[in-house]
């Protein structure tokens, strides 16, 4: 690996010219109408800047730039969103979802959301399953749903979603299918009890500028395997998550930084012969995995 | 003007998950095998992050920004290119063209290429008459090229190209015609003259979304009265900049932050009955201004 020789710093003179420049430009939304909107703009400006000032960006890369997001634009459609791909791949969207999910208590860390979920997903009852035919290895899933006092909240709305064991999810395929999704309501307890399937690896969208991207730097375009969770529940804040499967592989090299230690279980594997909770029979091995939800509330 | 109550900061356990979270993204990039790109993403997911965790971005606004490089992107074509303009606009064009511009002794300052320019302009004698029939008031544009010693530079290529006094560059009409441009050669004594049009301003593209943006924000698309040049000389550093007419009003709100102090410069307006310096007949009234252009070597 080559380093490159340091460059020189930049004179007083031009540290001024640069530093003039961006109070000019950041002073440009001084008269905006709404105050929020001039602290994003103003705050753009002043971060973009001190990027372009410590990265001394030459105007060749500067035109590739523009270029990759030329590229990006036009790959966008209704059933593409390469923009979003990239705020995933760069930890945009995750540090936007730590922002926005504060850390409360114990309560449960989120992750992100995702272009794979779909708002009327099956009623699937306590205990039934979610997969509805998709391939993959039968997981059992159970656990409970508390506010932070360890108090039971019963009637929590829980969507469940997931790619099959080919690592597609039912939207990915052109038949229309559902499967690997669903919602349930905890019981008067706050527990709740489904089948799923093993998740399983898969990447995301790689054949355009953003998958181009990872390929240049060297990393990989897979998500760690991971089930996706939302809970809502009245007078808590709604939790959008995943839970990630100890010992992948890929848990440490996830493509858009989803994981976190907490959100890491154990997905026990069953041999065949090992009978599962309700008595069904699975005609293989299968899993089980415990995850206990705490929700913070609506306004902590 | 409603100020916003101020957000309480985010707790220790809250900054630790947000600043680890910036650097395993950071660290994402420690095999890219070009050090210049892992230098550009590393400091890229830094400053994007240090943003979205100043502002505390929200997620609705998150999705407008997304909505918005999708719109730009889509607009963008062979003939239209949005995302230069968004850089134009947030002053990210000028401060790269800064920052490849350093400061070096008495060197005449670069600002903005901008997208007129057209790369086998008409050749023109000194003396000659770039307007080529663009509609304008005669400006009569004469100086020097030198180098920082004030040593006259011999056929130095002067390239310079203007809007006509509707505001539009020749690339503008469909009718094909070649305006208001043209290259000329300093002569022995690094000399140059020409007659060109007096400079008015003219609106960047406003139909699209960065016209919006700029409407929301309160800033005008007008860009300050200019005259484009570009300088080459063997062994000097090519400069690209503008001169600017002394008391146009717009030199403050220009909308890309072209203007600089030292390249607005006197237009004296002349009445119809003062003669000319090369006693052409100009019948009406006519503009003089005098630039005297300081290249900075090559590599200083
Ligand atoms: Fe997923
Ligand atoms: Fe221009």
């Amino acid at each position: 690996m080559t380093t490159q020789p340091p460059r020189p710093a930049p004179g007083p003179e031009q540290q001024e010219r640069e530093a003039e420049l961006v109070d000019r430009v950041a002073a440009s939304f001084d008269s905006c109408p709404d105050p929020r909107l001039r602290q994003l703009m103003s705050g753009l400006v002043r971060h973009l800047h001190a990027y372009i000032r410590e990265v001394r960006l030459t105007e060749e890369e500067w035109n590739r730039a523009i270029d990759f997001l030329t590229r990006c634009g036009h790959l966008t459609d209704d059933r593409r969103q390469e923009f979003i791909l990239l705020s995933d791949v760069l930890g945009a969207s995750m540090q936007t979802v730590t922002v926005n999910n504060e850390a409360y208590d114990d309560a449960t860390e989120a992750t992100v959301f995702g272009p794979f979920f779909v708002a009327d997903s099956p009623a699937v009852p306590l205990g039934g399953d979610i997969a509805a035919g998709a391939p993959g290895e039968p997981c059992w899933v159970e656990g409970t749903v508390t506010d932070s006092a360890g108090t039971p909240l019963a009637g929590a709305r829980i969507e469940v979603w997931e790619a099959d064991e080919t690592g597609h999810y039912d939207v990915q395929y052109d038949d229309h299918r559902t499967a690997a999704r669903g919602h349930l309501f905890s019981d008067s307890q706050g527990r709740f009890r489904f089948w799923a399937v093993t998740p399983t690896p898969y990447p995301i969208p790689h054949d355009g500028p953003v998958g181009k991207l990872l390929e240049s730097v060297g990393r990989s375009p897979m998500r760690a395997s991971h089930l996706h969770f939302k809970v809502a529940h009245e007078g808590c804040r709604t939790l959008v998550t995943h839970i990630f499967v100890r010992g992948d592989e890929l848990l440490d090299s996830d493509a858009v930084f989803g994981v976190k230690e907490s959100l890491v279980k154990d997905f026990e594997r069953q041999p065949a012969d090992v009978p599962t909770p309700d008595g069904r029979s699975t005609q293989g091995p299968w899993s089980r995995v415990r995850f206990d939800i705490v929700l913070a509330p609506a306004q902590p």
